[in-house]
């Protein structure tokens, strides 16, 4: 049996573009391919959200199933697909439904059991679960299916009342798919890859998954379908961060090696896609990015033109009178090398007049810390005009570490339609200038002063970040442990632990308190390209009116 | 049997704070009581969201329970309550648990069966349903137990796949006891009170409904506790958006009417809590708001003086060379109407200087967009200088109708801590500035010139918002159709229909086609008090980058 895992980009509302598609792989595979597989709820794209509830998304997309079908008749083999079901009887409106399509007939269907509502997922907002196995024959296979969450289930700590995968164990099945939306973070393909092979294990059948890949607002869908036989090799592996289709035959397999990006490889592919996909699928074409000279900005910098072409990037500097010199030669450099043209718009004239003005209207100055806003405000302004007569999307360059502490101005310098590094620590962003100089650029775009010198805002006289927070590799241990801490391994989180011990307690508890005192600043920040295990965002839900004093310096394993 | 609804103001996570009201009522009624009544989660306060994922929170609140059941050994009745219990089996961690204590002891708990998940509602993402109904005999009276949503299933549409009011009913209770955290809207009351009096008749016993009341985050809890005894006669009733208690004696039963407030009631009501509640809880004593001499900002100065006191509020008026005459003038007279202070700060020569720091940097004007912009982003600025500068919230402005069509500027007018009308459409905000008149300050805070001039950003030269826009009657009832048709009565959503039709099928569109596209802009927007049937944020889930062409002008009567 030969079975094609097809691997698409898709986007959430374009029927008509997601069908094209579809139909793309069913015409190309129209002779060779027993069973063409796609990934979950690919007509619509994953995740509409309550896009569901408009009654048009369903028509349009049964319309579009209509045509599949039809395409079906002409074709050798069978098509399996992901899409909206409506539920006629009591629950949730709809089911996440896997069909089985031959020559113009749904000969299966099979509803998806586990709706994962957690994290960024929230299914159970508009699915009702499935109730029963998915097993079904074909031309004499015997197939279980799954979607996604439904291969998820963890056997010794349940989350569910339900295992399909345990379902489909000792049952004599000749192969399991499963068709996914799962977007990745740091840690997934390991986690992922040793999963599929698990249940090919247990359920003693090949098994193929099928992922979507791209960037869907703060989610990126990295692709990377794979197979593997009953003894646990892999049969087959669609590349990673791109669309490609993937023939599997199940009665001549092919060993093939399955090599995992490292981390920050990970990390930068994330981003470029991410970024690649918001631009496309919101009609942007450039962007502009405002340069400090600093290592964030460097970075947002650099990853940009490596994704959209050095043509479409546009660099603003906007020195005042607390900027190194080095911020505008550092900058200039910067831009020099990655090919990017640079912008000047000092913003001390502004800075003296607006204090003037303030000091006019309210009879006294305005603080030292109004004064330092002022500057990145003015800074966030300048780049919004720039959006607004050009047409090009702000992307703003702040990281996760600042964001977690509040280090960053609300309407100055978290100002942008996206955020490229709002989930990215500090250090990761180091690691990313390495990773972009050496292996993307393959020579010094980013000058060793960018990378070398002290992190600093610039916003008072020979301010360093560190007059106000503890070294970067403690400050990000700490906000790892309190952010992520239920999602990491016990070794890493040791690591990290260590690292953290060696800040007094009290210090500790005032940057968890800082955290959590800025969740108002995060409310309105531009949504974040989520890479670790849990970003800020739909992923991490705080109320801001809660009073946390006794809640610092708490995690839970579980929940 | 004399039982107390004890309706109180809970603050999430201040399990010291919530605590000590608990401890109050308990000993309060120490020896008048049977049974004294508290909200859903009321010692951790609803809704915790991923505070629910902290050990300390469970820990904590756990010691607090263990000194409500100390205290219940010192008073002649029992106590029902509301708390976060443990899933020690498969599923989620948690369950939404009732609690009934006498003498020390837990005699009997209950768990919510329905998890909303749903609308602004997310239990299911923390929670394990229950699945055993809730009936237990306490001193010889059979009591029914349901917790909020459990309360709220319509066999002739069902969301889920039981009933616990069915469960309740031919079983012969006593009475019926419901403990909730329901959040109000428009239409809520009169909704919620039929309800609760269907379930008395419906289980042929007396109907105890316990909310809780004040701000949390975007959702205003009004309180209203009521009772109904069998007949369907109301035997109770707690004040509305303020704490208190109300002792029924079911032996006893005095009849007592039931007045509900208007929407107009109801929305200004909301919107006086939420506030209070945002700044209390959050510690802002004091909030700055940008006066323009139009309606939405002269609504927002006059409720936040009513709610806040007016020596609490600043006024900023910001004229440009666009804002006509009567925007400064008009000003002046409403913040000595209400004796709030108010400070000149023109924004000219900033907007000069700005406007000739882009043109130096980059060669040439910004566009006319641009300009209109960097004027409300010059406000925005100022205003955030001020509460940078002093510690005030600053309070945005901006309307529902604004909001839904991005008639608003990003980081400029949309700036602040709290949107207080970012749920109100433009007419409800007419509304709102006549109530305050009449009802509230009963003289003419609001002048007339206000209430009449047409609607205009004063952005640009003559500048009107019918320029862009249709008569704020027919967009308001286009936007209503469009946000919440679902949600709606047929006989409402006729009426709107009637006033949409006026308007052209393509402008109709072009208006949908607004709504959608300018979803990035309300991803982050200020938190937005919800008084209406479905408000912006977590309430309306739309991806930033989906593709709706086909997809306007379409609403569903169910999702």
């Amino acid at each position: 049996m030969k079975i094609v895992m097809a691997q698409h980009n898709y986007t959430v509302g374009d029927i008509a573009g997601n069908l094209e598609k579809i139909l793309g792989a069913i015409h190309y595979y129209a002779n060779t391919a027993d069973l063409i597989v796609f990934s979950e709820l690919c007509i619509t794209g994953y995740y509409p959200k309550d896009l569901l509830g408009r009654e048009s998304l369903i028509t349009e997309q049964d319309k579009a199933l209509t045509t599949i079908q039809e395409a079906t008749q002409a074709i050798a083999g069978g098509v399996i697909i992901g899409a909206v079901e409506r539920n006629a009887f009591a629950g949730k409106p709809f089911f996440n439904a896997l069909l089985l399509i031959e020559n113009g007939q749904i000969l299966y269907r099979y509803h998806k059991q586990l709706l994962p509502t957690y994290g960024v997922f929230d299914e159970a907002r508009h699915f009702q679960p499935g109730t029963k196995p998915g097993v079904f024959e074909f031309r004499g296979w015997r197939l279980g299916f799954l979607v996604c969450e439904d291969a998820w289930e963890d056997p010794d700590n349940p989350l569910y009342l339900s295992d399909p995968v345990a379902q489909l164990e000792n049952i004599n099945l000749d192969a399991v798919i499963s068709i996914n939306a799962s977007p990745c973070n740091v840690g997934k393909h390991k986690q992922r890859y040793a999963q599929v092979r698990e249940i090919a294990q247990r359920c003693q059948a090949s098994t193929l998954y099928v992922n979507q890949v791209g960037g869907i607002d703060d989610l990126v869908f990295d692709g990377g379908s794979i197979a593997y036989n009953r003894a646990g090799i892999c049969v087959g592996h669609a590349p990673l961060y791109e669309e490609g289709d993937q023939l599997v035959d199940l009665d001549a397999p092919l060993s093939v090696d399955v090599v995992l990006p490292d981390s920050i490889t990970m990390i930068a592919e994330q981003l470029k896609l991410g970024l690649q996909d918001y631009c496309r699928k919101t009609g942007f074409r450039r962007v502009v990015i405002g340069c400090s000279g600093g290592i964030d900005s460097a970075v947002t910098l650099a990853i940009a033109a490596w994704a959209l072409g050095a043509e479409n990037v546009i660099a603003i500097t906007m020195p005042s009178q607390y900027s190194s010199a080095g911020s505008v030669d550092d900058s200039i450099a910067l831009c020099d090398n990655l090919g990017v043209k640079l912008a000047t718009a000092p913003i001390g004239p502004a800075f003296d007049l607006l204090r003037q003005s303030y000091e006019k209207a309210f009879g006294e100055e305005s603080s030292p810390l109004a004064q330092e806003n002022l500057q990145a405000r003015i800074r966030g302004l300048l780049l919004m005009a720039y959006s607004n007569s050009k047409g090009t999307l702000v992307l703003s360059s702040g990281n996760k570490s600042e964001l977690a502490v509040g280090y960053c101005t609300l309407y100055g310098d978290m100002s942008g339609g996206l955020s490229l590094l709002g989930d990215v620590y500090k250090l990761q962003v180091y690691a990313l200038a390495r990773y972009l100089n050496n292996r993307v650029f393959k020579r010094k775009v980013i000058p060793n002063a960018i990378i070398e010198k002290a992190p600093s805002a610039e916003l008072a006289p020979d301010q360093k970040d560190s007059d106000v927070l503890p070294p970067y590799n403690q400050l990000d241990s700490i906000l790892k442990i309190y952010l992520e801490a239920d999602l990491l391994a016990e070794d890493e989180l040791e690591g990290l632990q260590r690292l953290a011990d060696k800040v007094a307690p009290e210090e500790v508890k005032r940057i968890h308190a800082l955290v959590d005192r800025n969740e108002y600043k995060r409310k309105q920040a531009a949504p974040v390209i989520r890479v670790n295990r849990r970003a800020f965002g739909v992923d991490r839900q705080i109320p801001i009116t809660a009073r946390m004093t006794l809640l610092y310096n708490s995690t839970s394993r579980k929940a």
